[in-house]
């Protein structure tokens, strides 16, 4: 193994959005069921950004495709506020809360490896959850670098180049199969660590990994002690 | 004031590049005056960057134009060593020590201002130094942003935008004159911190303050007395 810097998946893999999201969203609208209405809000995520992977639209970041999609869910949910009050409800995606595993693997890892995000979040939106969660990355990574939207390949790319290195020293890691088979394609390594209730206690998908990833393992302290003992 | 962001140039403003490039430098050519081969691979750092600026050359990153320097330097002391060990030396500019004062006040500024480097380092050599010098950088901003070089305006307004902010939101901390000159022509507020050694002895630039820059400090412990006391 000759990995110099891990980057990570963020809302999901390190945060839990769902509950961290319904918890803002209580303040605003406390008639409403808040978490029906973060996964509301979530599941128009991939189809905006979808457009812009495809080419429809241009780059346009995550911080106002999130706010044109809750402008979407409050019309579903028959709510309303202004936009002053829906921009400051569009920052509850940085203050989500971390796993429990996430802050002492990190922690754990960040003496070897190089540590970054590689989200779909904006550098704005990644700095300020970096500052509220205390993520100890080294720099931000992702989507805004590329101007384009993971799984595409551009996003992989500029990561492995903004680090000055070869893809093969670069591990993504993330609790979706699709983020790590497009981090795969453009030759990065891959840990999957399963998130099983992101989406509560229905969730259907990624509850376990579906590739010979590069590592499998339980949560971010487990993933540290594996890859920490094959640092050289 | 409106601050909410604080930029910071790098190299002389919060590090010492100059003792730190010079240790690097001793252990690979003992038999040269370090301080002056420091110097000298210095001198060549804006002539470098002129051409990108003027659009002679394409963008093109630091770690090259720095390596780049560094052959010619070789040269013009008669030293050499093959690229590896020269790609070794060069990393010299991710080994500097941050002068006494910067990591008290920028921990003091932490907590209520976001902090990042806006410096014509990569961000791959930015990321680097960060881990070396425990920098609290949030994020890394700078010339890899805009493809182009401090004191080009795109460079000042990459930096505001990537932040999601207005320019008057946003501070440039710098020992350079110049540079607070070109962040001041895009609309940022602006903070003068003299660093009078920062070529040694013989220093005959930037001794103080050319104009009446938002605030004026004598070291990053005043800056954040003053910032943390007008903070809202």
């Amino acid at each position: 193994m000759t990995v110099k810097a891990l980057i990570f998946d963020v809302f999901g893999t390190c945060v839990d959005w769902r509950s961290s999201v319904a918890r803002e969203v209580e303040k605003v609208f406390p008639r409403v069921d808040a978490i029906e209405f973060a996964m509301a809000w979530r599941a128009e995520y991939d189809p905006a950004m979808a457009k812009i992977r495809s080419g429809n639209r241009p780059y346009t970041d995550l911080d106002v495709l999130h706010f044109e999609n809750l402008q979407r869910v409050c019309e579903d949910f028959n709510v309303s506020k202004d936009d002053a009050a829906l921009w400051d409800l569009n920052k509850a995606w940085e203050k989500l809360d971390p796993w429990d595993d996430v802050l002492p693997g990190l922690n754990a890892l960040h003496p070897n490896y190089i540590l970054a995000p590689c989200s779909n979040g904006s550098i704005a939106l990644m700095s300020n959850l970096k500052r509220y969660a205390k993520l100890p990355w080294d720099c931000i990574l992702g989507a805004e670098l590329a101007n384009d939207y993971k799984p595409s390949a551009k996003v992989y790319k500029a990561a492995v180049d903004a680090l000055r290195l070869m893809p093969h020293e670069v591990m993504m890691v993330a609790a979706h199969n699709t983020d790590l088979d497009g981090a795969r394609k453009m030759g990065l390594k891959t840990a999957f660590v399963p998130r099983v209730a992101e989406y509560g206690p229905n969730q259907s998908k990624d509850l376990a990994a579906d590739s010979d990833w590069t590592v499998i393992a339980e949560d971010f302290v487990e993933l540290a002690k594996s890859l920490n003992s094959s640092f050289v």
